[in-house]
């Protein structure tokens, strides 16, 4: 069975992945924000108008890659990234969203009715590196997608679980979970409809280095179910 | 119908897609060469032993993404990379493939008997940026290419072929090209049985800008054939 991460041992996969197999953190988030989309066209072929909820670290740059692949598919995202830090990664990935023809919003009031105006949620506000409590600049986004009767996509980890111990008692409740490169411990907490794993790039070594035992990918899929 | 570019029109685009879309290069070739891998995979999926011979430049560069990805979808790929560059980048993604248990040879010597022990090459010298004559270092390659019974599939522009005019008299003659971003003059004398399109991060302005009249990508396919 596949193998559920710690935290620490996802941070340390991580590090390997930039430190010893010299990937950059652009290759791997192209790869991974990719297999999201994916995962949502496979998942969510009706739906159109797409919410992309982005925080401020590298799950936030998976949603923004994300948003981008989904308007290549044909679907109408807007990005929605209240912290737009300076790093010229997340600029440069912000620009790519604009200049694609998605809108980026900076505050959650610029969307007042989301169940109105969205047919999906993408939670891409925090990822394994997160540590409770959710700050105040992202609450009230916490907050709006517990309150919305919209599928939830969750990129990596539902925002606001805790990364091992899973769903807080008011925690969202994702329809589809993204994990990334190898499921976190939380997972095994998740109960809503698709589970899919993406981030085809972990090398065999690593794979066996940390007995992760990645189920297989089928054919060219960027994406494989998980249940 | 879809547009082939003229050898400046495809620097300009390359140009804008880094300067003025800030897409960096990491991004852009990780897309690239995977839709090269996704094109191979379709075409030969009967194949296994893959010699990807790479250039010095950013088509080499597409040449060892692809040779990663088809590692990861299953197959056997052997990378030749006679002139590999001090940049960083290059270093990264040849570490990449080896550390992802590619060989890496840098003398075609090493490879004797190159019809023996592959079923396939892929050609990654040369791209769009090329001006004759072939440099005395990979003339041998090419030559080995020519005189090879393998099936050949050409990244973007088969090498030795002028990027306008097309095949020369004593040009290779690829099963398989794959465009990329769009195509060039020189396919038009392609004659080979599989034409596909891969790289699908074209910025709907830039494709309206330069007339570029893409085909429709299927669904979340990487790939579209042009023929």
């Amino acid at each position: 069975m596949v193998k559920y991460l710690r935290q620490d041992e996802a941070i340390k996969i991580d590090e390997l992945l930039f430190n010893e197999f010299k990937f950059s953190v652009d290759q791997l988030m192209e790869l991974a924000g990719m297999s999201c989309a994916d995962s949502i066209a496979r998942c969510f072929p009706e739906s159109q108008r797409v919410l992309v909820a982005c925080g401020p670290g590298n799950n936030g740059g998976d949603g923004l890659v994300c948003a981008r692949h989904l308007k290549l598919y044909g679907y109408l995202p807007t990005v929605l990234y209240p912290k737009q830090p300076e790093n010229e990664l997340y600029q440069r990935l912000s620009h790519q969203c604009r200049s694609n023809d998605i809108p980026v919003l900076s505050k959650i009031d610029e969307c007042p009715d989301v169940d109105k105006h969205f047919d999906l949620i993408v939670d891409a506000l925090f990822g394994f590196s997160f540590k409770p409590p959710v700050r105040p600049l992202f609450l009230p986004i916490v907050e709006r997608m517990r309150s919305s009767k919209l599928p939830i996509c969750s990129i990596d980890i539902p925002s606001g679980w805790d990364v091992e111990k899973g769903k807080p008692d008011d925690g969202i409740e994702p329809e589809l979970l993204v994990s990334l490169t190898a499921p976190k411990m939380c997972a095994k907490s998740f109960t809503g409809k698709y589970h899919f794993l993406g981030g085809r790039f972990v090398p065999p070594s690593l794979e066996e280095k940390f007995d992760l035992n990645l189920p297989l990918f089928p054919g060219m899929d960027k994406i494989v179910p998980l249940k």
